[in-house]
Protein backbone atom coordinates (compact mmCIF):
# COMPACT_ATOMS: atom_id res chain seq x y z
CA UNK A 1 0.00 0.00 0.00
CA UNK A 2 1.10 3.47 -0.74
CA UNK A 3 1.49 6.27 1.78
CA UNK A 4 -0.45 9.28 1.58
CA UNK A 5 0.02 12.73 2.78
CA UNK A 6 -3.26 12.96 5.18
CA UNK A 7 -0.71 14.03 8.37
CA UNK A 8 0.82 16.93 5.71
CA UNK A 9 0.24 20.34 5.82
CA UNK A 10 1.13 23.82 3.87
CA UNK A 11 1.97 26.92 6.03
CA UNK A 12 2.31 30.16 4.43
CA UNK A 13 3.07 33.32 6.91
CA UNK A 14 2.28 36.75 6.40
CA UNK A 15 1.90 35.88 2.36
CA UNK A 16 1.24 38.81 0.53
CA UNK A 17 -0.80 38.22 -2.42
CA UNK A 18 -3.53 36.22 -2.01
CA UNK A 19 -3.59 34.96 -5.57
CA UNK A 20 -0.76 32.73 -4.58
CA UNK A 21 -2.51 31.47 -1.69
CA UNK A 22 -4.90 30.32 -4.09
CA UNK A 23 -2.55 29.47 -6.44
CA UNK A 24 -0.50 27.27 -3.24
CA UNK A 25 -4.22 25.52 -2.39
CA UNK A 26 -4.24 24.56 -6.27
CA UNK A 27 -1.13 22.90 -5.53
CA UNK A 28 -2.05 20.82 -2.36
CA UNK A 29 -4.96 19.48 -4.01
CA UNK A 30 -2.81 18.59 -7.18
CA UNK A 31 -0.41 16.88 -4.79
CA UNK A 32 -2.82 15.25 -2.27
CA UNK A 33 -1.83 18.02 0.96
CA UNK A 34 -4.94 18.12 2.43
CA UNK A 35 -4.41 21.17 4.66
CA UNK A 36 -3.37 24.81 4.42
CA UNK A 37 -2.99 26.93 7.06
CA UNK A 38 -2.28 30.78 7.00
CA UNK A 39 -0.67 33.35 9.28
CA UNK A 40 -0.90 36.92 9.10
CA UNK A 41 -2.09 37.01 5.58
CA UNK A 42 -1.49 41.00 4.68
CA UNK A 43 -4.76 40.50 2.65
CA UNK A 44 -7.66 37.95 2.08
CA UNK A 45 -8.98 38.63 -1.22
CA UNK A 46 -11.53 35.47 -1.42
CA UNK A 47 -12.00 35.81 -4.70
CA UNK A 48 -8.81 36.36 -5.89
CA UNK A 49 -7.67 33.44 -4.21
CA UNK A 50 -10.40 31.03 -5.31
CA UNK A 51 -9.90 31.88 -9.06
CA UNK A 52 -6.39 30.95 -8.40
CA UNK A 53 -7.50 27.67 -6.31
CA UNK A 54 -9.93 26.90 -9.20
CA UNK A 55 -12.88 24.95 -8.45
CA UNK A 56 -10.53 21.89 -7.68
CA UNK A 57 -8.94 23.62 -4.76
CA UNK A 58 -11.69 25.88 -3.66
CA UNK A 59 -12.60 23.31 -0.46
CA UNK A 60 -8.90 23.68 0.68
CA UNK A 61 -9.60 27.58 0.54
CA UNK A 62 -12.68 26.77 2.35
CA UNK A 63 -11.50 24.90 5.22
CA UNK A 64 -8.36 27.00 5.70
CA UNK A 65 -7.04 27.28 8.66
CA UNK A 66 -5.97 31.29 9.98
CA UNK A 67 -3.40 32.48 12.76
CA UNK A 68 -2.30 35.66 14.24
CA UNK A 69 0.64 33.91 15.83
CA UNK A 70 3.14 31.16 13.98
CA UNK A 71 4.23 29.88 16.76
CA UNK A 72 0.88 28.91 17.24
CA UNK A 73 0.24 27.96 14.57
CA UNK A 74 3.29 25.01 14.68
CA UNK A 75 2.19 23.68 17.51
CA UNK A 76 0.30 20.82 17.08
CA UNK A 77 3.18 19.62 14.46
CA UNK A 78 5.84 17.32 15.81
CA UNK A 79 8.02 18.24 12.49
CA UNK A 80 8.25 21.63 10.63
CA UNK A 81 10.37 21.98 7.61
CA UNK A 82 10.76 25.28 6.68
CA UNK A 83 12.22 26.83 3.24
CA UNK A 84 14.85 28.76 3.28
CA UNK A 85 16.84 30.88 -0.04
CA UNK A 86 19.65 31.75 2.56
CA UNK A 87 22.21 28.59 2.81
CA UNK A 88 24.64 27.60 4.98
CA UNK A 89 24.31 30.36 8.26
CA UNK A 90 21.50 28.58 10.06
CA UNK A 91 21.77 26.23 13.24
CA UNK A 92 20.63 23.33 10.73
CA UNK A 93 22.19 21.51 7.89
CA UNK A 94 19.66 22.31 4.77
CA UNK A 95 18.53 19.76 2.58
CA UNK A 96 17.38 19.40 -1.15
CA UNK A 97 13.75 19.10 -1.17
CA UNK A 98 14.51 15.37 -2.54
CA UNK A 99 16.14 14.85 0.53
CA UNK A 100 13.75 16.12 2.75
CA UNK A 101 10.66 14.87 0.84
CA UNK A 102 12.10 11.09 1.46
CA UNK A 103 12.72 11.76 5.30
CA UNK A 104 9.40 13.50 5.63
CA UNK A 105 7.56 10.48 3.86
CA UNK A 106 9.47 7.80 6.80
CA UNK A 107 7.79 10.53 9.79
CA UNK A 108 4.92 11.04 8.34
CA UNK A 109 2.77 8.14 9.12
CA UNK A 110 3.02 8.94 13.13
CA UNK A 111 3.79 12.89 12.86
CA UNK A 112 2.02 15.54 11.74
CA UNK A 113 4.44 17.35 9.57
CA UNK A 114 4.43 21.08 8.55
CA UNK A 115 5.98 22.63 5.51
CA UNK A 116 6.63 26.47 6.36
CA UNK A 117 7.05 28.91 3.68
CA UNK A 118 7.59 32.76 4.56
CA UNK A 119 6.28 35.98 3.22
CA UNK A 120 7.18 36.35 -0.87
CA UNK A 121 9.15 39.81 0.24
CA UNK A 122 12.05 38.50 2.83
CA UNK A 123 11.11 34.58 3.71
CA UNK A 124 11.26 33.28 6.87
CA UNK A 125 13.67 35.17 9.56
CA UNK A 126 16.21 33.46 11.51
CA UNK A 127 13.43 33.91 14.80
CA UNK A 128 11.32 31.74 12.61
CA UNK A 129 13.38 29.43 11.02
CA UNK A 130 14.02 28.83 15.03
CA UNK A 131 10.93 27.31 15.05
CA UNK A 132 12.18 24.20 12.28
CA UNK A 133 13.17 21.19 12.54
CA UNK A 134 14.46 21.18 9.00
CA UNK A 135 15.40 23.60 6.41
CA UNK A 136 14.64 23.18 2.77
CA UNK A 137 16.29 25.20 -0.23
CA UNK A 138 15.27 24.59 -3.26
CA UNK A 139 18.38 24.46 -5.63
CA UNK A 140 17.74 27.27 -9.04
CA UNK A 141 20.51 29.64 -11.22
CA UNK A 142 22.56 32.06 -8.73
CA UNK A 143 21.09 34.73 -7.15
CA UNK A 144 17.73 33.47 -8.93
CA UNK A 145 14.06 34.06 -6.57
CA UNK A 146 11.18 31.57 -7.01
CA UNK A 147 7.71 32.41 -6.92
CA UNK A 148 5.87 31.32 -3.44
CA UNK A 149 3.02 28.76 -4.55
CA UNK A 150 6.24 27.67 -7.14
CA UNK A 151 8.20 26.77 -4.02
CA UNK A 152 4.91 25.12 -2.50
CA UNK A 153 4.43 23.04 -5.73
CA UNK A 154 8.14 22.06 -5.92
CA UNK A 155 7.60 20.79 -2.38
CA UNK A 156 4.55 18.81 -2.48
CA UNK A 157 5.52 17.62 -5.90
CA UNK A 158 8.30 15.77 -4.03
CA UNK A 159 6.16 14.69 -1.40
CA UNK A 160 3.89 13.42 -4.02
CA UNK A 161 6.61 11.32 -6.21
CA UNK A 162 8.48 10.11 -2.90
CA UNK A 163 5.28 8.66 -1.44
CA UNK A 164 4.94 6.14 -4.10
CA UNK A 165 1.75 6.85 -6.57
CA UNK A 166 0.18 4.16 -8.36
CA UNK A 167 1.83 3.62 -11.97
CA UNK A 168 -0.40 4.56 -15.16
CA UNK A 169 -1.41 2.59 -17.73
CA UNK A 170 1.88 1.27 -20.19
CA UNK A 171 1.38 0.06 -23.57
CA UNK A 172 1.86 -3.51 -24.23
CA UNK A 173 5.20 -3.87 -26.24
CA UNK A 174 5.14 -6.73 -29.23
CA UNK A 175 6.41 -9.91 -28.26
CA UNK A 176 9.73 -11.66 -29.83
CA UNK A 177 7.73 -14.07 -31.49
CA UNK A 178 5.49 -10.94 -32.66
CA UNK A 179 8.96 -8.57 -33.47
CA UNK A 180 10.49 -11.83 -35.56
CA UNK A 181 7.39 -12.25 -37.50
CA UNK A 182 7.99 -8.69 -38.56
CA UNK A 183 11.26 -8.76 -39.49
CA UNK A 184 11.42 -12.10 -41.63
CA UNK A 185 8.26 -10.29 -43.50
CA UNK A 186 9.95 -7.09 -43.94
CA UNK A 187 13.01 -9.46 -45.44
CA UNK A 188 10.76 -10.87 -47.80
CA UNK A 189 9.82 -7.54 -49.06
CA UNK A 190 13.02 -6.14 -49.19
CA UNK A 191 13.82 -9.43 -51.43
CA UNK A 192 10.79 -8.54 -53.59
CA UNK A 193 11.53 -5.48 -54.04
CA UNK A 194 15.76 -6.03 -54.87
CA UNK A 195 16.32 -3.63 -52.30
CA UNK A 196 18.63 -6.56 -50.87
CA UNK A 197 21.94 -7.60 -52.78
CA UNK A 198 22.03 -11.41 -52.86
CA UNK A 199 25.30 -11.40 -51.78
CA UNK A 200 24.55 -9.54 -48.16
CA UNK A 201 20.82 -10.49 -47.48
CA UNK A 202 20.31 -9.66 -44.22
CA UNK A 203 22.24 -6.02 -44.92
CA UNK A 204 19.13 -3.99 -44.77
CA UNK A 205 17.76 -6.04 -42.31
CA UNK A 206 19.75 -5.07 -39.95
CA UNK A 207 19.94 -2.17 -40.41
CA UNK A 208 16.13 -2.07 -40.04
CA UNK A 209 16.29 -3.73 -36.57
CA UNK A 210 18.63 -0.88 -35.32
CA UNK A 211 15.97 1.38 -36.40
CA UNK A 212 13.02 -0.41 -35.21
CA UNK A 213 15.14 -1.93 -32.54
CA UNK A 214 15.31 1.29 -30.87
CA UNK A 215 11.81 2.19 -30.53
CA UNK A 216 9.64 0.25 -27.63
CA UNK A 217 7.75 -1.74 -30.75
CA UNK A 218 4.29 -2.20 -29.73
CA UNK A 219 1.87 -5.31 -30.63
CA UNK A 220 0.16 -3.49 -32.87
CA UNK A 221 2.73 -1.60 -34.42
CA UNK A 222 3.80 -4.53 -35.57
CA UNK A 223 0.93 -5.81 -36.93
CA UNK A 224 0.53 -2.50 -39.08
CA UNK A 225 3.70 -2.98 -40.53
CA UNK A 226 3.43 -6.92 -42.03
CA UNK A 227 0.08 -5.24 -43.15
CA UNK A 228 1.95 -2.49 -45.28
CA UNK A 229 4.51 -5.33 -46.18
CA UNK A 230 1.77 -7.65 -47.24
CA UNK A 231 -0.17 -4.99 -49.55
CA UNK A 232 3.87 -4.48 -51.08
CA UNK A 233 3.80 -7.98 -51.83
CA UNK A 234 0.51 -8.02 -53.41
CA UNK A 235 0.73 -5.26 -55.34
CA UNK A 236 4.53 -7.15 -56.95
CA UNK A 237 2.51 -10.25 -57.17
CA UNK A 238 -0.37 -8.59 -59.57
CA UNK A 239 1.97 -6.50 -61.25
CA UNK A 240 3.21 -9.85 -62.40
CA UNK A 241 0.02 -11.56 -63.32
CA UNK A 242 -0.55 -8.38 -65.24
CA UNK A 243 2.81 -9.09 -66.85
CA UNK A 244 2.23 -12.88 -67.46
CA UNK B 1 32.00 20.02 -15.30
CA UNK B 2 28.56 20.42 -14.88
CA UNK B 3 25.90 20.18 -18.24
CA UNK B 4 23.89 23.36 -18.46
CA UNK B 5 20.51 23.80 -20.51
CA UNK B 6 21.86 26.16 -23.16
CA UNK B 7 20.19 24.20 -26.10
CA UNK B 8 16.77 24.21 -24.31
CA UNK B 9 13.37 26.22 -24.91
CA UNK B 10 10.25 26.00 -23.08
CA UNK B 11 7.50 26.72 -26.23
CA UNK B 12 3.80 27.60 -24.84
CA UNK B 13 1.30 27.08 -27.33
CA UNK B 14 -2.00 29.26 -27.54
CA UNK B 15 -1.12 30.16 -23.81
CA UNK B 16 -4.59 32.10 -22.74
CA UNK B 17 -3.17 34.27 -19.80
CA UNK B 18 -0.08 36.57 -19.98
CA UNK B 19 0.50 35.87 -16.21
CA UNK B 20 1.25 31.83 -17.13
CA UNK B 21 3.46 33.14 -19.86
CA UNK B 22 5.30 36.01 -17.35
CA UNK B 23 5.32 33.00 -14.55
CA UNK B 24 6.85 30.80 -17.01
CA UNK B 25 9.74 32.97 -18.12
CA UNK B 26 10.54 33.35 -14.54
CA UNK B 27 10.48 29.14 -13.88
CA UNK B 28 13.08 29.18 -17.05
CA UNK B 29 14.98 31.85 -15.76
CA UNK B 30 15.16 30.17 -11.85
CA UNK B 31 16.34 27.11 -13.75
CA UNK B 32 18.92 27.95 -16.18
CA UNK B 33 16.01 27.11 -19.69
CA UNK B 34 17.93 30.50 -21.86
CA UNK B 35 14.40 30.90 -24.17
CA UNK B 36 11.23 31.02 -24.45
CA UNK B 37 8.74 30.97 -27.13
CA UNK B 38 4.92 31.46 -27.44
CA UNK B 39 2.57 30.39 -30.23
CA UNK B 40 -0.23 32.03 -30.86
CA UNK B 41 -1.08 33.40 -27.79
CA UNK B 42 -4.39 34.79 -27.05
CA UNK B 43 -3.16 37.70 -25.39
CA UNK B 44 0.14 39.92 -24.68
CA UNK B 45 0.19 41.82 -22.18
CA UNK B 46 3.25 43.43 -21.78
CA UNK B 47 2.44 44.96 -18.21
CA UNK B 48 0.82 41.55 -16.91
CA UNK B 49 3.56 39.09 -18.16
CA UNK B 50 6.59 41.42 -17.10
CA UNK B 51 4.80 41.72 -13.46
CA UNK B 52 5.11 38.20 -12.37
CA UNK B 53 8.31 37.28 -14.11
CA UNK B 54 9.68 39.76 -12.11
CA UNK B 55 12.45 41.81 -13.15
CA UNK B 56 14.87 38.80 -13.08
CA UNK B 57 13.20 37.38 -15.70
CA UNK B 58 12.12 40.34 -17.80
CA UNK B 59 15.18 39.85 -20.70
CA UNK B 60 13.34 36.57 -21.12
CA UNK B 61 9.73 37.79 -22.13
CA UNK B 62 11.81 40.53 -23.98
CA UNK B 63 13.85 37.93 -25.74
CA UNK B 64 10.74 36.16 -26.41
CA UNK B 65 9.75 34.51 -29.59
CA UNK B 66 6.51 34.63 -31.21
CA UNK B 67 5.11 31.75 -33.89
CA UNK B 68 2.06 31.66 -35.96
CA UNK B 69 2.63 28.06 -36.39
CA UNK B 70 3.00 25.43 -34.53
CA UNK B 71 5.48 23.23 -36.47
CA UNK B 72 7.62 26.22 -38.22
CA UNK B 73 8.55 27.13 -34.65
CA UNK B 74 9.26 23.61 -33.60
CA UNK B 75 11.28 23.66 -36.71
CA UNK B 76 14.86 23.47 -35.52
CA UNK B 77 14.76 21.87 -32.48
CA UNK B 78 15.43 17.95 -33.13
CA UNK B 79 13.55 16.11 -29.97
CA UNK B 80 10.09 17.86 -28.93
CA UNK B 81 8.93 17.01 -25.71
CA UNK B 82 5.09 17.22 -24.98
CA UNK B 83 3.13 17.46 -22.07
CA UNK B 84 0.15 15.73 -21.59
CA UNK B 85 -2.47 15.04 -18.65
CA UNK B 86 -3.88 12.20 -20.92
CA UNK B 87 -2.48 8.71 -20.36
CA UNK B 88 -2.10 5.77 -22.56
CA UNK B 89 -3.87 6.50 -25.51
CA UNK B 90 -1.34 8.34 -27.69
CA UNK B 91 0.97 6.62 -29.97
CA UNK B 92 4.26 6.91 -27.72
CA UNK B 93 5.22 5.68 -24.20
CA UNK B 94 4.36 8.35 -21.24
CA UNK B 95 7.47 9.37 -19.11
CA UNK B 96 7.24 11.16 -16.14
CA UNK B 97 9.52 14.27 -15.63
CA UNK B 98 12.07 12.34 -13.86
CA UNK B 99 12.72 9.89 -16.52
CA UNK B 100 12.58 12.34 -18.97
CA UNK B 101 14.54 14.67 -17.74
CA UNK B 102 17.75 12.48 -17.61
CA UNK B 103 17.04 11.05 -20.95
CA UNK B 104 16.56 15.32 -22.42
CA UNK B 105 19.63 15.63 -20.32
CA UNK B 106 21.77 12.94 -22.21
CA UNK B 107 20.50 14.63 -25.83
CA UNK B 108 21.28 18.03 -24.73
CA UNK B 109 24.80 18.69 -25.16
CA UNK B 110 24.30 17.80 -29.66
CA UNK B 111 20.33 18.51 -29.66
CA UNK B 112 18.15 21.44 -29.51
CA UNK B 113 15.57 20.44 -27.24
CA UNK B 114 12.08 21.88 -26.89
CA UNK B 115 9.59 21.40 -24.14
CA UNK B 116 6.03 21.89 -25.58
CA UNK B 117 2.76 22.86 -23.42
CA UNK B 118 -0.63 22.77 -23.83
CA UNK B 119 -3.18 25.90 -23.42
CA UNK B 120 -4.78 25.85 -20.19
CA UNK B 121 -8.04 24.89 -21.72
CA UNK B 122 -7.39 21.74 -23.34
CA UNK B 123 -3.70 20.99 -23.47
CA UNK B 124 -2.57 19.83 -26.26
CA UNK B 125 -4.55 18.02 -29.18
CA UNK B 126 -3.58 14.44 -30.57
CA UNK B 127 -2.47 16.67 -33.91
CA UNK B 128 0.30 18.88 -32.03
CA UNK B 129 1.14 15.70 -30.03
CA UNK B 130 2.23 13.84 -33.72
CA UNK B 131 5.01 16.93 -33.51
CA UNK B 132 6.75 15.98 -30.01
CA UNK B 133 8.94 12.67 -30.17
CA UNK B 134 8.42 12.26 -26.48
CA UNK B 135 5.27 12.36 -24.13
CA UNK B 136 5.81 13.71 -20.29
CA UNK B 137 2.66 13.31 -17.50
CA UNK B 138 3.39 14.75 -14.53
CA UNK B 139 1.66 12.55 -11.89
CA UNK B 140 -0.76 14.11 -9.50
CA UNK B 141 -3.65 12.78 -7.48
CA UNK B 142 -7.01 11.37 -9.72
CA UNK B 143 -8.83 14.20 -12.03
CA UNK B 144 -6.35 16.75 -11.11
CA UNK B 145 -5.18 19.35 -13.82
CA UNK B 146 -2.02 21.45 -12.58
CA UNK B 147 -1.56 25.29 -13.71
CA UNK B 148 0.36 26.10 -16.23
CA UNK B 149 3.01 27.88 -15.37
CA UNK B 150 3.74 25.30 -12.41
CA UNK B 151 3.82 22.85 -15.18
CA UNK B 152 6.58 24.33 -16.85
CA UNK B 153 8.32 24.79 -13.48
CA UNK B 154 8.12 21.13 -12.58
CA UNK B 155 10.24 20.25 -15.54
CA UNK B 156 12.57 22.39 -15.48
CA UNK B 157 13.18 21.45 -12.31
CA UNK B 158 13.61 18.30 -13.08
CA UNK B 159 16.34 19.44 -15.76
CA UNK B 160 18.17 21.34 -13.22
CA UNK B 161 18.41 18.76 -11.11
CA UNK B 162 19.10 15.99 -13.49
CA UNK B 163 21.92 17.99 -15.21
CA UNK B 164 23.49 18.44 -11.53
CA UNK B 165 24.22 21.39 -10.02
CA UNK B 166 27.15 22.79 -7.72
CA UNK B 167 26.45 21.85 -4.33
CA UNK B 168 25.78 24.20 -1.66
CA UNK B 169 28.37 24.98 1.33
CA UNK B 170 27.97 22.20 3.65
CA UNK B 171 28.51 23.39 7.22
CA UNK B 172 31.70 21.61 8.74
CA UNK B 173 31.06 19.33 11.12
CA UNK B 174 32.67 18.24 14.52
CA UNK B 175 35.44 15.45 14.30
CA UNK B 176 35.98 12.60 16.45
CA UNK B 177 38.14 14.16 18.73
CA UNK B 178 36.06 17.00 19.33
CA UNK B 179 32.70 14.61 19.87
CA UNK B 180 34.62 13.00 22.57
CA UNK B 181 35.89 15.44 24.06
CA UNK B 182 33.05 16.92 24.34
CA UNK B 183 31.27 14.00 25.69
CA UNK B 184 33.98 13.47 28.57
CA UNK B 185 33.29 17.22 29.43
CA UNK B 186 30.11 16.59 30.14
CA UNK B 187 30.39 12.90 32.23
CA UNK B 188 32.57 15.60 34.38
CA UNK B 189 30.19 17.69 35.10
CA UNK B 190 27.17 15.09 34.72
CA UNK B 191 29.57 14.12 37.91
CA UNK B 192 29.74 17.21 39.32
CA UNK B 193 26.07 18.09 39.29
CA UNK B 194 25.53 14.56 41.32
CA UNK B 195 23.21 13.31 38.16
CA UNK B 196 25.79 10.24 37.76
CA UNK B 197 24.40 6.76 39.52
CA UNK B 198 28.43 6.31 40.77
CA UNK B 199 27.11 2.33 40.31
CA UNK B 200 26.76 3.27 36.39
CA UNK B 201 28.50 6.51 35.22
CA UNK B 202 27.98 6.14 31.83
CA UNK B 203 24.37 5.62 32.00
CA UNK B 204 23.70 10.01 31.75
CA UNK B 205 26.14 9.82 28.78
CA UNK B 206 25.28 7.27 26.88
CA UNK B 207 21.59 8.54 26.93
CA UNK B 208 23.51 12.22 25.83
CA UNK B 209 25.30 10.13 23.24
CA UNK B 210 21.97 8.87 21.60
CA UNK B 211 20.43 12.73 21.86
CA UNK B 212 23.07 14.20 20.23
CA UNK B 213 24.49 11.80 18.19
CA UNK B 214 20.91 11.80 15.88
CA UNK B 215 21.86 15.68 15.15
CA UNK B 216 24.85 16.40 12.72
CA UNK B 217 26.92 18.51 15.32
CA UNK B 218 29.29 21.15 14.20
CA UNK B 219 32.74 21.70 15.36
CA UNK B 220 31.73 24.81 16.63
CA UNK B 221 28.52 23.28 18.57
CA UNK B 222 31.13 21.06 20.64
CA UNK B 223 32.14 23.99 21.62
CA UNK B 224 29.40 25.93 22.54
CA UNK B 225 28.29 22.60 25.38
CA UNK B 226 31.83 22.59 26.20
CA UNK B 227 31.28 26.12 27.19
CA UNK B 228 28.38 25.13 29.21
CA UNK B 229 29.85 22.77 30.80
CA UNK B 230 33.01 24.77 32.10
CA UNK B 231 30.83 27.20 33.26
CA UNK B 232 28.53 24.52 35.61
CA UNK B 233 31.82 23.26 36.57
CA UNK B 234 33.16 26.67 37.13
CA UNK B 235 30.10 28.05 39.25
CA UNK B 236 30.28 24.49 41.25
CA UNK B 237 33.55 25.33 42.37
CA UNK B 238 33.07 28.72 43.54
CA UNK B 239 30.12 27.42 45.66
CA UNK B 240 32.72 25.28 47.23
CA UNK B 241 34.80 27.91 47.96
CA UNK B 242 32.21 29.86 48.87
CA UNK B 243 31.29 27.30 51.63
CA UNK B 244 34.71 27.00 52.77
Amino acid sequence: MKADLDNFCVILHEPRYPENIGAAARCCHNMGVPQLIVVRPYRLDMEKMLKMATHEAADLIETMLLFDDLEEALGPFQHVAGTTARIGRQRLPTHTPRDIAEKLIDLGPKNRIALLFGSEKCGLTNSQLRLCQSLVNIPTTAFSSINLAQSVMILCYELFIAKGYEEKVQPKLATTRELEGMYKHLKKTFMAIELTNPQNPEYWVDNTRRLLGRQELRSRETKIIRGFCQQILRAIENKKHFKQ
